[in-house]
């Protein structure tokens, strides 16, 4: 399975579809941040990361998920700093030959995101 | 939930990302032709539907999956007539406050349309 793994101060934009004949599945998915946290009113989040640990970690996991689901190719981009409400702060994209692989996958790399990725958040009050 | 169904005969373009603040999670599937069909080289597969029927089935299956499965807003193009190698067949998008609810929707979604909805394809032959 080929991974890439991004970090990024932009707005997070859509790589386009690459064509080929071997992927019949491709999930992007898009985390965005909420106007509400724990009930709060929020302008939106500050993420940080210790990125030489977060991309270790992601390709740590990315290799266990690969031997779980045949995926052909998997695209994480995380945005760090500000992120708005209304703005993604992640995409995942996951390309596999079944629509199962993918959507699997995707699901448990978030899940792992949260637990184990060294990226925290930071509520942004509005003014 | 809000719904939205479509047929098309044209190559399915995503449309853009509506901003909401209560979205906290996007799932946008592509389902694609692959080269080959049980093990055969194809040039694509032409889709036919019977379009009321299929219509109302969808919308049968999306009011019984928005019960069990907490999402906003779901949209799902499917593309009719031939479709080549490498070009998407269908698009579902499911939004949600959660990203649990937005996978599981389109998962259950997918099975449910395999299974149950009149819309039939045929192999092309490569020339």
């Amino acid at each position: 399975m080929n991974f890439q793994i991004e970090f990024t101060r932009a707005p997070i934009v859509a790589p386009a579809r690459e064509v080929s004949k071997e992927i019949g599945a491709q999930v992007d998915f898009w985390g965005i941040v909420r106007e509400r946290e724990q009930g709060r009113a929020i302008a939106g989040l500050c993420y940080e990361a210790h990125e030489p640990m977060a991309r270790a970690m992601l390709a740590k996991i990315l290799n266990e998920l690969s031997a779980l689901h045949d995926c052909d190719e998997v695209y994480f981009i995380h945005r760090l700093d500000f992120v708005a409400v209304g703005e993604a702060s992640v995409l995942v994209r996951a390309r596999a030959r079944h629509r199962q692989a993918a959507l699997r996958l995707t699901e448990e790399l978030l899940n792992r995101l949260k637990a184990d990725v060294p990226i925290w958040k930071q509520h942004v009050a509005p003014r």
